[in-house]
């Protein structure tokens, strides 16, 4: 059984919760499932997983793209109140291409098995809608980083990385080794390193072992 | 008043018209509009245009992302039988990216003003629900078109290009400049140029002015 805070939350994430019919919503309370993800976890890999849509309570998940030869492309991350849809790609038709989702902070979620969400899709159209929103919002998403990797000079792509970060862990520390940073901004660790290398002689930031510490915000966002 | 043949044609591609109501039906036919489209024409350019949606008719229209600097990056091409949507952009409330829309072969279209589609998508979810639809065929697209720009070593996607323009056409002949041929596969002209040489030499392709002949499919596949 949920707990009534995770009922809440169902409906609250779920916005079409009052266009469904009594079994439809019974169905979505029997089945959702509150499950906790440990940071560094793989939710999703390419065409082999699809565990199901994940309302995310807590937590940060990020979803990329690999290549053959290992390189990845983040494309966007997701966090509280956030709906990872995805994950459930074997039920989304339109969805030809695959992704991977890792988690990048501990994580609570609360899980929707892909054959209970697929049904009510099916059968309901305020669902399917839903679920067709949730992706074009991620569709922006991508473009976004799309440009950001094809027409940005790296010294904007990074500074904007490091800012993002410090923004959204309220810290001024960023505590990721260069080759994780390389990952994220679609680089090469030696190009990220030189970049940082050169943001530390502008005493922009200190560098330390894997960490980043932003120490001239102000001089950075120039940059941009 | 339309053509016979151009409502038939909007009821076919318009899969949601029977969920459409008496008012919205003549809404429709009212206000949909034949317009023809000349090779070259530039249709929607960012945030600046909104025109509609656009039921293409015959023909094909090119979308595509520009840089600063000018450079372009074909997103995917929309033919006979589809629905160009992004050119109604500024309906598209989560839609946040800009592209661009061009003319690539002499368009025949139904064009749907923004203003109308608008009003109905918000009176009818099965009209919503469309326009959503063909939104994430084209995320599909999206995610093909970066994955190749990312992680393809050049000669393989200059080699899908001109394989695919040449199953596109049914002509061995693809009538291009190395210029044009940059701009479609994301590269520089005198990165297409070498690359082209180097194909030539091989015996995959004859070169000419304005033209690559491809002369050796079966060799050009193996590159693949």
């Amino acid at each position: 059984m949920l707990k009534e805070s995770d009922i809440t939350f169902l409906k609250t994430i779920l916005t079409f919760w009052d266009h469904l019919n009594p079994n439809q919503k019974t169905m979505f309370l029997e089945n959702a499932m509150p499950v906790s993800y440990k940071r560094g976890e793989n939710i999703h890999r390419g065409e082999n997983d699809c565990v199901g849509i994940l309302l995310i309570k807590s937590g940060e998940l990020r979803t990329y793209i690999l290549s053959e030869d290992g390189r990845d492309i983040t494309l966007y991350r997701l966090g509280t109140d956030e709906v990872c849809i995805l994950s459930a790609s074997c039920i989304l038709d339109n969805i030809t291409f695959d992704v991977h989702i890792d988690v990048e902070a501990d994580c609570d979620v609360l899980l929707l098995k892909s054959s209970v969400f697929s049904q009510i899709c099916n059968e309901n159209i305020y669902a399917e809608n839903f679920s067709y929103k949730s992706m074009i919002d991620r569709f922006s998403d991508v473009m976004w980083a799309m440009q950001q990797i094809l027409f940005m000079s790296f010294d904007k792509r990074l500074t904007i990385f490091l800012l993002d970060e410090v923004t959204r862990t309220g810290s001024n520390t960023v505590n990721m080794t260069h080759e994780q940073i390389a990952k994220y901004v679609g680089s090469a660790r030696e190009v990220v390193s030189r970049m940082l290398k050169y943001f530390e002689n502008e005493g922009y930031v200190n560098l330390s072992r894997g960490k980043i510490e932003v120490i001239d915000k102000v001089q950075l966002k120039q940059i941009i």
